[in-house]
């Protein structure tokens, strides 16, 4: 039990994290612009790549006053801050990249809705970020992105992310992306991000099929439990998804010269993904539904085994105990008692009776009724 | 049982508090603006806080008819009114403002449903203000705001509200407060409403994470119970808060010259929390429905385990007792009973009939089903 | 059960009247504008009210030929027809006003589909009229509107009806309605209407109420059948009242000059409470749904519980027997029933099974567990 | 069992003959225009009506090329066919008619999902006619009509129709029919297979009725298979309506010069029909699926009373059995069995046993649980 | 056991297949335009058939360098690619075709969501094809069709179609295809492709007649699995077509001069087909729910069966058996033991306890309770 119940704190305590907002949302009545950051202080650290068709420049643990100097019209200069820990920090960022109160607001306060607005210098793209974790919780993240004239500012939760692979690009300068502006590096991460979710849903359509299995060889209770897990993960994940289409999706419509319809037509295939992602979502759903149908009839169909082989052993022997009791009664003038053949007599009797139940169950198909349903 | 009745009243009341509104419908076919009292008359009392960028005026238990003494074109009047018990001076006030008799009777007749409307000289919007409880039924009130052209006028259902932050910032002047007009004021005031929403949502998530662990230990009635009000509080939040989002979303929308361009880029952000608590209640209500579910069928589970301890008691001593019966029997002529290994054999007999029982059982896994399970 | 059955009857009976058109739809392939008159013919009366700002003509028992003469272009006449039985009369008045046979066949053919049409001379709105009854079947009655240019028809399928507080104001004069045209009395007339549901909805609130009680305390049968009712009852008020609100819609948002902007913003009125009376029908719905949830688990339960008390007595009880049994055997050679301390021993033996059963089952908590459960 | 077998397989014949279209969809990759007749061949035959203000010629079993002769500018000509049976005939009047090829693939390849559809020369019409049968099955036919400029070809796919009363009205000249042109007739026909929906309405009407009394008496099998049965049903009547009514609205919104707008008022108030329709199907399900969920809860109800009844029996007797096995134990030193007053004292113990367990269970609420719970 | 694991596996196999896109998705980042090759390659060839109103010319393993030379403007070139399996062959096809990267990844990257899209050169038709299979899995595969000026370029994901049809009527030259463009083939190449859902449907349909009969006949297990995975079928299908239809309708709806006006009105009527199918798909899906409600039904209604048979088994005979105990008590003094009528006596005694019970129980309607439902 205990173990059961430690689990369960874990689950709580994940799903509190991701749809609950508790301890950051700003004390009520706040003026709007209030930051709230989060407990547990990640430092900040910021690392900026500037690029252009003819080479990249790389620098990490930039300071934050050294960033004016390093945006260049003649080249793409990626910001990418990692960790809210430092408010200072934060708050001379907005300064400097002239960020609107309640855009940084949204991308402190973590988590927000995903979306997509424009605001007078910048288009602003928040989005929900996960990796795959082979058997833990679900981890997500928030990730926002600052689409600037010739910049791309982005503000990422905590350390670690899943843009690896655009860097490599960048630092190897093969197709578009060393050629084009911040809106196609902003598709690249968008893409990257879309990217992160099949793997996850892999691991979860995994769980999926461990647990059919599970479920098919018997009702355990921790298939119930498995199945309410995968439910409210998929919860989760729908939720992450469904406003970040949204976003994409106003992202592909809105006229701003910050988006060039070059990029407008690679991000309609991000749109593609994340509606696939969508589909195969609502998919695990109705088959995790469908599994818990199973499991509870599978529940039903064990209890009517156990009464069944109950109904058999009483109803053979019930009235074979109540025979014996008869004769076991203690009149003087019990006549039977007395007759050389009674014994043998009643023990046929006895057998017939036997017998007679044993067919009456046959025939009603609750003998060894397990074997016979499963061809 | 008593106790439980008890608290099932309080429920219903609630209840009907807010999803219905007894006594409290005007009688039917009466003309259109007929005012009805609460029962409780809850006394009214005016408080009015008057600001400009140069400075703060405030006074409470202000008197009706010094009102239009207090309105002034180069600053902004907030006029608060806590308590719909005073029928003349509300009449007085709907004077004085020229207010439509439609909107004071949605004023008057609570609960309205929350809308945005616009009239001639205002817009007033109807909004739903709650404050978390710990353990308590939820409480929500009615509160209306008149935005007009130099004024602000709000009237609550009762005394006590989530304003006092936005008061200490007017008085403090810092951002933009002071120095906008009453249209951002009605902002800071519906923000400040739908900020306490999250800290009601906190209180709920609590008690569905008290609820799974009551569930995965065992299937409680009062797990049941709960998960019951826990839907019903967030039927009723649904209801509180889904046309509150409309209503700022028409806000929004519309075009009036009361409200500016600025302050409406904020309302889209009070649309954002808006959308972003009704995603909260849902994916609340979708936990609650998996959890009921769960509870179900851990019913159907333990029903089994209960049913199994009977077959395997019932199966093993059943048979014994006929075996043992047989031998009760007083015939005169039942040879075994004169052998001398009579007994010890049948006693050998007997332990074998019960291990094949136990073997049977075993190898269907009915025996200590439970902890096999939980890993 | 014969009770249960009559009940039953009724119930059906009245859902009949309500959702089907037994015995009123015209034959199969009749043309349009055919005319179905009710089996129970309710005679017709004609009750005329004319009134201008400066007084009011009431009169009651009208001839259908004397209403040319009563119509005059400087006042409003109001012309009510209360019940469907004189056909002739109907057909003359289709004539006198002029009325589109289709629009007469709505009218007679109830129950129609609430709705609102212009036609070339009037505005037809069709509406359902209903009153609470304390706990009789749900009376729902179709109540037609003809507006015209300065008279309005209403047409009633039976006596009685919810506008005597409007024929109140018209008599006293008070209120804009003896200054407005036949528009503002079809709004005062749908106002009336829908104020009717009010009442209704309260009869059901606290039937819920009492369901809740009742479920709570002991999953009893007439629960189950109550909430079956409640149900259907939400259902039929659905039906009539969303068509309705579309009705009303249509008549804000339709250009016709028979319908001023000023009535039209009172008609905006009457569609916010037909919205939170569907608001409220939705919410008792889902109340009703979460009550039929408590119900089938509480059965569950209670199964369960009847199960434990069976599991525990057997358990307890039959092993003992066999013990019993065993010493009841009559072989000559069976030591133990010569010993003197055989039958004490065995007693204490007995009672350590039967102490150790209650142990395990303390342990499970199946003793007491109703109690256990409730705090 | 066989009987049950037998009905359903009815049941599924039924249904596939509905929903499927087994056998009669064209072989796959065939080209469009590909006929693909039914296996059972019903004779066409072609019935004329001709009709105009002055007067009506009418013939059955016309020639296929009598048909170009029998049109006439200055007249209505109604041409019926009933029976797909007759290829080389279908092909002919497609080519007298200018039949789009695709047009003809709908008329014969049925069932076809109804639909309006505009060609070059004719509208077409597909709609679904049903009519009433007491208890057998549901009979649903696909109805093809083509508007033309002087005439309307009706195509049915069996004899027998619900058009008499058409006839009649084009024969007696009553009313607008022999005045207007054949949109005005393909009205008479679309409201006429409408008005043919109520009657199987009332039938499923009558069986849910009849379900429902029979669920409150107790639960049956019968009963729940009577409600798969309904649902399917109603599952067939609204995917039959619910197209239909798609194509009248289409009827009357779309732009053609072949309906007049007298006509289109006309189908406004077919479309009424075909929502209210739909409004009572819906109904019906609802309620349907509400006597599910009292089917199930009744027959939870019942095990849980089967199992009071096992409970009670059992603790009472188990015990006293168990007692009386004591003292039938024969222990040389069993000092009970010597005293006189032994036999009569634990018959009054016994009965104290009894009347506790009695008790014990009255107080739960036990026995005779069924009356209790009937008021 | 054994058995039904590995069908689970198979149906789990199966599902990730076309639900999930295991393996088959870019590595996270990757570029856009990145190809992923499945692992099981399957060679690719070439197939052409270049026709016009004059003759047909056809090839199969034509070289990919071939293929520029064969195109021509005064006829229509239908390359028919088979088999995904050789990377250097489809980039070149790519260069050779002038397809956009990402148009190119759709294709290669199987399976994408079904989908038109609008590029510079061609219009690409993203299908699923599928093809019935007795017993076995569905068996679902990508097809891309580019439209181009005066070719069609098909690219299946395996070998094998359902296009033969189509090439049959090519080289009969019969109906429209020969003399028109690559647009109409393509219209005959998604028409044939939804074709193919239709024997998948039967075939479906089948299998919930089977298990309806199933159980009906009694609730079996395999039913359960065989619903469970009925659902699942449907649920792929749906995924499958639903999509499809959005495609079409996107190719009727958008203007293209690649699509003449005349094949987008063949179109309109595959969109008919692709509404017919989904509808059926709907019904299937709601006949499969319904038959999960009976299958629960049944299940309970088992249960009850057996604990009826239970109880009145043990309630007879447990009395009875606790009398016979009595009369087997040892104690000196028992009266009765010393009467001669006492036996018989007691034997009519238990002989009216037992038929007292069987009338009780027959009242009930618990004997032979089977028998008696199915009338």
């Amino acid at each position: 039990m205990r173990r059961v119940t430690r689990t369960a704190r874990v689950t709580i305590a994940r799903a509190s994290r991701l749809l609950n907002f508790q301890k950051r949302h700003p004390p009520v009545g706040a003026p709007p612009g209030t930051l709230v950051f989060p407990e547990e202080r990640v430092p900040a650290t910021i690392r900026v790549m500037a690029y252009g068709p003819d080479g990249v420049e790389e620098r990490e643990g930039v300071g934050v006053e050294e960033l004016p100097g390093l945006l260049k019209p003649d080249r793409v200069t990626w910001i990418d801050l990692q960790g809210l820990g430092d408010e200072a920090l934060l708050r001379r960022l907005g300064q400097i990249f002239e960020i609107h109160p309640l855009a940084l607001e949204d991308v402190v306060n973590v988590p927000q809705r995903p979306k997509a607005e424009a605001y007078d210098r910048q288009h602003l793209v928040i989005t929900r970020m996960t990796r795959a974790a082979a058997d833990g919780p679900l981890d997500v993240e928030q990730v926002s992105l600052f689409i600037g004239q010739h910049y791309l500012l982005s503000i990422q939760e905590r350390r670690g992310d899943v843009f690896d692979p655009v860097r490599v690009r960048i630092r190897a300068g093969k197709g578009l992306i060393r050629r084009s502006g911040p809106d196609y590096l902003a598709y690249a991460l968008i893409d990257a991000i879309l990217d992160g979710y099949y793997p996850v849903l892999e691991v979860l359509g995994d769980r999926l099929q461990g647990l059919e299995e599970r479920i098919l060889h018997g009702a355990s209770r921790s298939g119930q439990l498995g199945i309410h897990r995968v439910r409210r993960d998929l919860l989760v994940l729908r939720r992450a998804v469904w406003p970040q289409h949204e976003a994409v999706a106003a992202l592909v419509r809105e006229e701003t010269p910050l988006i060039t319809s070059t990029v407008r037509q690679y991000l309609r295939d991000c749109l593609d993904h994340a509606v696939q992602i969508l589909d195969v979502i609502d998919t695990y759903h109705e088959l995790a539904s469908n599994l818990m149908d199973m499991h509870l009839a599978a529940v039903s169909q064990r209890s009517n085994d156990v009464m069944k082989v109950l109904t058999v052993m009483a109803s053979i022997f019930i009235p074979l105990t109540f025979i014996a009791g008869l004769y076991g009664m203690n009149f003087d003038y019990l006549p039977e008692l007395h007759y050389r053949w009674a014994y043998p007599a009643l023990l046929t009797l006895m057998g017939l009776v036997a017998g007679g139940m044993l067919l009456f169950f046959h025939r009603r198909g609750w003998l060894g009724g397990d074997e016979e349903d499963e061809d």
